[in-house]
């Protein structure tokens, strides 16, 4: 009767298509995503073309990326994050330096003069946490000491790269660079995560009893709902993804008493609502720019970069928690996803570059999202089956 | 870093003012969707201006009431409807006839010709279910026969109102009246009711049991969305609302073993995203528009008149329940909500009537919106605490 149907019916095909791509991916022993993902692809404009990309849908699919950071973060406390602060850094550091040299290196040999070629190079800097953390929270191995480094890791990477987009674009702009003022930006986001993470953790763990008082069974789940969409928001004001702000939300509901339960009632919401994430990511893929032999190779040359980056990058990093946890790290910092997808929006709109090379690093984002779950849920399979007994392979429970 | 920034504090905006509305009317003995409503109003455009309705909002809205018709199903059974079938069938007709005739004579009264008449009237005839099931749902009344009658009754409604509508949009628009093909579509509208009603719950008591083999405890929620989210959709090719579809599945997915656990899964869903249905509503309400002495006016009579005859329609056709329950039934079907609206937009795009008819069919179907749930409150109040003892007075566990 309204505008709304002919959207009811995408929501239908994405939610129906994402447990199709979720039950087949799992057949195959592959993780759900990768599933979701790959018949994003198939139902999207490039192929079938039956759900477009637009505001209304991505509406939902942030809202199920933002809910799964929260749900993540429910799971990781404060305390355990502390103890691998010194790892997740070097990750973060290392893990961004490494893509961010050679991305200029590779961009400038391919034509690009050096300021357009540093923009080209931001593209292959930030990891994008939701398809890990999607990876490690169905393999239940998000209280492993990897999956707490790649989480601290993906905020400092956040950090970092929104940095280095405020430098990329003020040069690119031929503006002078002013250091103090991309300083101030970088100091008030890192001052955001951590009197956010540290203040709001101490007071949500003295202060939770408050929430036992009340009758309804829901109250707290609405209580820290109301937390996650206010941080979220809040994160995208410091410049920060809001998937940021999400997950500092779920460390800070993570302290409540009533972090059992609230972890329960989130399943349907995320079971609801993180498949548009997915399939819509796999939707965003245009084939049809890619099918010359030119961008093929593009392609395949900057995903092979992209991977052996930010894979060298973060088992630098991690190498002191032993070279097996250090190739998962690294493994898990691989997925680009959607920051890959906004500096390349950022590019073609700004003219920095053109089509192709715009489709092929929405495509080099994309795959990096695809190539990396199965590995790193082959390398936790692994090691759970090698190290039953181990600490280190608890699941959760 | 995206367009959906701008969209998450928004909202952020809208889940925090519901939860501050349900709030502040529990505490004077109100409903939560009046203080969603209300609220609404005030973090709209005509107040506040800080939520802006339009399409990426809607579709949560959109969703959230099909969650919601969807919940409201799986409190149905099928045979429970049967039984009240005779009832809820007088109290669709009756309440569709009356408000008809009355709305049609008052809107000649006021300037339009007859053709225009009947389309305004056609206004005051469809019962927005929504918002009744809201409130059942929250005083735990929807096992209740009455309960049974309305939501009977506001399929009946549905199916009566969109012929209705095709009958008036036919006669405005000069065209011959094709009895044949109303009827045709009339009959397709019936047909997929009964057929999905009944073949549909057939069949999930027959084959739900498959559905315990799932290892994922989400596995028959995932299933029943699916179900929900397609029958929803078709349910609009069939020219009906699509939380008819949806209270169709519900009704189907009641008859599956896991329905209480289905019960306790949908709770967390229905609490992020129904506010956005009620928020938005109220948010719909374009208070300059009415600031006239005429326009305030016309708005009084069109409420007392909309209020008068649904209630008076309502109660003739369950008074064979007695006269205290087809009160209830009468004050259960007052609200308008959604339909309203959809019938006062087509008038104003097809120019039938100009902007203040409009804006007082609008504010006429978010008042009866508004004022029904406190008495139906107060209703379903008094009833339990006389007949504690009796069965019509059971709570739902």
């Amino acid at each position: 009767m309204t505008d709304t149907t002919a959207i009811l019916l995408e929501v239908f095909i994405i939610f129906a298509a994402a447990q199709a791509g979720g039950l087949a991916a799992r057949r195959i022993h592959l993780p759900d995503v990768v599933g979701q993902i790959v018949i994003g692809c198939v139902v999207g404009p490039s192929l079938l073309g039956w759900v477009t990309p637009g505001e209304p849908l991505e509406v939902l699919s942030e809202i199920g990326v933002v809910l799964l950071l929260f749900s993540v973060g429910l799971e990781t406390r404060l305390e355990d994050v502390k103890r691998v602060g010194g790892s997740a850094f070097a990750v973060g550091v290392i893990g961004v330096i490494i893509p961010f040299v050679c991305g200029t290196l590779w961009a400038h040999s391919i034509g690009p003069d050096w300021p357009r070629s540093l923009f080209v190079a931001a593209a292959f800097v930030a990891t994008s946490a939701g398809i890990t953390a999607a990876v490690l929270k169905q393999m239940g191995a998000l209280r492993r000491t990897e999956s707490r480094v790649i989480l601290g890791a993906a905020v400092i990477d956040d950090i970092l790269a929104m940095l280095l987009l405020g430098v990329v674009v003020a040069i690119q702009a031929g503006g002078s660079l002013r250091v103090g003022g991309l300083l101030a930006v970088a100091g008030e986001a890192v001052g955001f995560v951590l009197v956010v993470g540290w203040l709001g953790t101490l007071m949500m763990r003295r202060g939770s009893k408050w929430l036992e008082h009340t009758r309804n069974p829901l109250s707290p789940l609405l209580v820290v709902l109301v937390l996650c969409l206010g941080l979220a928001w809040i994160a995208t004001r410091f410049g920060l993804a809001a998937i940021i702000g999400a997950f500092l939300a779920g460390m800070i509901a993570s302290e409540t008493r009533q972090r059992v339960q609230l972890e329960e009632q989130m399943q349907p919401l995320l079971a609801l609502l993180t498949p548009f994430f997915f399939v819509l990511t796999g939707a965003k893929v245009d084939l049809a720019k890619l099918a010359s032999g030119e961008a093929l190779w593009l392609l395949l040359v900057a995903t092979l970069l992209a991977l052996v980056t930010k894979l060298a990058g973060g088992w630098l990093g991690a190498l002191r928690l032993g070279p097996r946890s250090a190739l998962i790290v690294g493994v898990g910092m691989i997925p680009r996803g959607e920051v890959g997808i906004v500096v390349a929006a950022l590019g073609l709109s700004a003219g920095v570059f053109g089509d192709v090379l715009y489709a092929v690093i929405i495509a080099m984002s994309l795959l990096t999202s695809i190539i990396a779950p199965p590995f790193l849920a082959l390398l936790l399979k692994r090691d759970t089956d090698a190290l039953q007994d181990s600490t280190f392979a608890t699941k959760d429970p």
